[in-house]
């Protein structure tokens, strides 16, 4: 039998079922899709942002011919609200993560609506391999072709990318004295708090929202992720936890029985019959991903949900209507996730079609993004297991032929990090919402007395990253003042040491 | 006419001169000769130090089929007065510069001479593409062959060399807890600080000795490294510096009468006829040289040379019973530092023999190592001239086919990166001798309360790392003392911390 153990949930919407085959559930066309605030028009164009691109060298950390190949890197620029380089009027910047940027740019609204505030201006730099900032020509098929080409893909790189890039659009702009600070999310968080550690000179601050920078090695528990999700459906119900539990061994009976897999496919309202493998691997990522985004407002970042989609989902599971039907439950709970939209007249698990670059991510969960999680107590609501690096390991070498460099991000980037910032650097906050499970990994408390921890025990992830809606609960509202009043002690603080320099 | 602007004085021996040939006239044998102090014994042996080799990854920063190469990088330890890992006592370590780590591990006494008193273990460790750290294979034919193989050796690939040993051989020490110092003069220097920037979870703190950190872009006038030379000739005596500063256009004027090259040759003892631009290069290297390593008591880090050399050198210049034979004043001048020891019968001008790796620090200032030195003013004490980046630029294509990244060491690691200190960082001794012509892009005053400017006026290139002797003046006693007394603060605070965790 295979167990969720096994699956590899990854950042924001990846999702590896490595035992029986490379099954990603996101659905089709997600950054197209309007959101409540698109800032795509009818026409496709992006009504927020200019784009630009920028000629960015392949590799800044060797000297070879092959290193000064160049590639085009997106970024997205609005100066609307910028102050201008004569009063050094400050920049933020959105340090890309793994996905096409435009999407980022939708779904961190913070940014753009602070602008104003400090007069700012805004840039969002699409991260190496991702969206249109692909090497090799553009060409994706060769890029991603293997190691040999994905071998460019590194968060070090990229970081390198963002410090060349901000470092002649300053210049480009004669804005040289313009502070800059650095947002990012999930990945991008971790990317930006990396960014303001290694490159203090370029940035003066960065805000890393739900930064899973402690998740590597021992650090974290590996099941500390799961356990997360776990609580956040069990604070709706202990019912509604029970239910869900129960049901990978149910589904497992089912499918094994004669007439099961047809039964299945009429609870699930599937287009087709699906194994049990397959059927649980959905159903988890609904779960997963729910949880990740169980945002206070309606929303669209992974898929359309509901405010508050986890106490949906138990609504769903504790409808007295519903009675004894487990999978009627289930379904009830799916559908919150898959068709909150209420347009899909059954699912199609054989779908795998994504907007975003599943395959390169996957290569950085091989290289160097060893992030254990997915390991399962015996109270999880996903079937004990343990998390296996072998597994991984195995996955890697079949699918790249590559073998992962376990310790380097430590190594490279500190693991217990905390105990280190407590005598060394400045200036950043680490904001984590604890129904996010990847909170898990997070800095949750203040290290010093300007690198901040800011935790809502109500928040999911990178919740304070979105753009404000008028039903944005206090504590949500609080949490963005409290960031952006510390952003604003950051600039003052800068513009005085200007001033004496 | 060939002016000494178009020298390229590197860091400790490397001289190039452009427009002729390539020369060098670094002694044979350097590593061999016995020091003061030295750690060779007659066998050839280390007598400090036990050699060890370390399985080091070829590229770090990707993820390439290539990049897993490794190759063994040599690092030398010695554990005698080590407190051990039971009492996490500190580990000191050498970040290794462009040459044989012996070399500088003969040459950095006071990491060993203080290991009793901290109880430290000593690791030096070599740099890639130098003494016997020598990547594919170890056949440095195959290393120094293009661009392909040396495009491996850059600055932050040996950064991430150190960080990857010292963490491997601290859990191999069972010594994870043990605090590691890191120290490092010249360019060395500039990786002991860097590291301590871009690793600070590794390095509790650095000691950077005469590292021109600021000596990048516009950020150091490209005239102030021969200004020093200057002043330190002329602080001797007026004289001294005239008759030098006249000596270029005399050398130049006689060169080319009749007879003069016999003439010349006789004056100066050489081997065999010389052409005017291998004799001022021959001059100039002594006068760069002696400049650098003024120091205090009699020495051998470049070549042999008497305590305060640039004393010893006009002395001969300034010498009554030489009458007015400038040349037979220039050989007792070039004397001091060609020939200290007193056995050489005649200079072979055409010996460019070289223990050290020319090439490879050639490379480094052809790729990221763009060090503006070598402009004089028309108050130079060499003829007056420009930095010209257009010249590197073209030897390098020349030579590499290779175009320097001029502005990728201060994107990297910062240009006027004491301004960002400031609020940033902690824990780094800046040390320079203000006799050294390296201190003019070096850290002179104090950053923060704990990134501090150590500055001797008496003092030349990293003076106080050297091995102590009974001659040495309080001055240098004192500097010594000083920063064992900030690294012992670093290490009460970084154990007071240990025990709150």
């Amino acid at each position: 039998m295979v167990s969720p153990s096994t699956f590899l949930p990854f950042f924001l919407f990846i999702f590896l079922h490595f035992t029986s085959s490379f099954s990603n559930f996101a659905p089709p066309s997600l950054l197209l899709r309007p959101e409540e605030k698109s800032s795509i028009d009818d026409s496709g164009q992006n009504r927020l942002y200019r784009t630009n691109y920028f000629t960015q060298i392949l590799d800044h950390f060797n000297f070879n011919p092959q290193s000064y190949h160049t590639f085009q890197q997106r970024y997205l620029i609005n100066d609307t609200y910028w102050g201008g380089a004569a009063e050094n009027a400050p920049i933020f910047v959105y340090t890309g993560n793994e996905g096409n940027i435009e999407w980022f740019a939708q779904n961190t609204g913070l940014i753009l609506e602070s602008a104003p505030r400090f007069r700012a201006l805004v840039v969002f730099i699409e991260h190496r391999f991702y969206g249109k900032s692909i090497p090799f020509g553009g060409d994706e098929d060769v890029a991603n072709r293997n190691s040999s080409t994905l071998g460019f893909l590194s968060s070090t790189q990229a970081l390198a990318d963002y410090a060349t890039l901000i470092t002649d659009l300053k210049i480009n702009l004669t804005a040289v004295d313009s502070p800059v600070v650095v947002f990012g999310g999930s990945y991008g968080g971790m990317l930006a708090a990396w960014f303001r550690l290694k490159y203090p000179h370029i940035s003066i601050g960065a805000v890393a929202s739900s930064a899973p920078i402690l998740h590597f090695e021992n650090i974290t528990s590996p099941y500390a992720f799961n356990n997360v999700i776990t609580q956040d459906f069990k604070s709706e119900s202990q019912n509604c936890y029970t239910v869900i539990k129960d049901s990978w061994q149910q589904i497992e009976i089912a499918a094994n029985k004669p007439g099961g897999p047809e039964m299945l496919r009429n609870s699930f309202k599937f287009c087709k019959q699906a194994d049990s493998e397959t059927i649980k691997s959905w159903l988890y990522t609904a779960i997963l991903y729910t949880a990740m985004t169980d945002y206070p407002t309606a929303g669209n970042f992974l898929n359309p949900l509901p405010a508050y989609p986890v106490k949906q989902m138990c609504k769903a599971i504790d409808d007295p209507t519903a009675g004894n039907d487990t999978f009627a439950k289930l379904y009830g709970a799916a559908n919150v996730y898959y068709n909150y939209s209420g347009t899909a007249t059954c699912f199609d698990l054989d779908d795998d079609s994504d907007p975003h670059d599943l395959g390169d991510w996957t290569w950085q969960a091989c290289t160097e993004m060893i992030l254990p999680t997915g390991g399962n107590t015996k109270d999880s609501i996903f079937p004990a297991s343990k998390w296996s690096y072998g597994d991984r390991l195995s996955f890697c070498k079949r699918l790249f032929g590559v073998e992962p460099r376990r310790t380097w991000i430590t190594t490279h980037f500190g693991g217990h990090i905390e105990r280190v910032l407590k005598r060394f650097g400045s200036n950043i906050i680490f904001f984590n919402g604890l129904r996010d499970p990847w909170s898990a990994g997070g800095v949750l408390k203040n290290i010093s007395s300007s690198i901040i921890a800011i935790v809502a025990k109500e928040g999911a992830h990178h919740v304070d990253l979105r753009f404000s809606t008028p039903e944005d609960p206090k504590w949500l509202k609080d949490v963005r003042k409290q960031q952006l009043n510390i952003i604003q002690d950051w600039l003052s603080q800068y513009y005085q040491d200007l001033a004496q320099n």
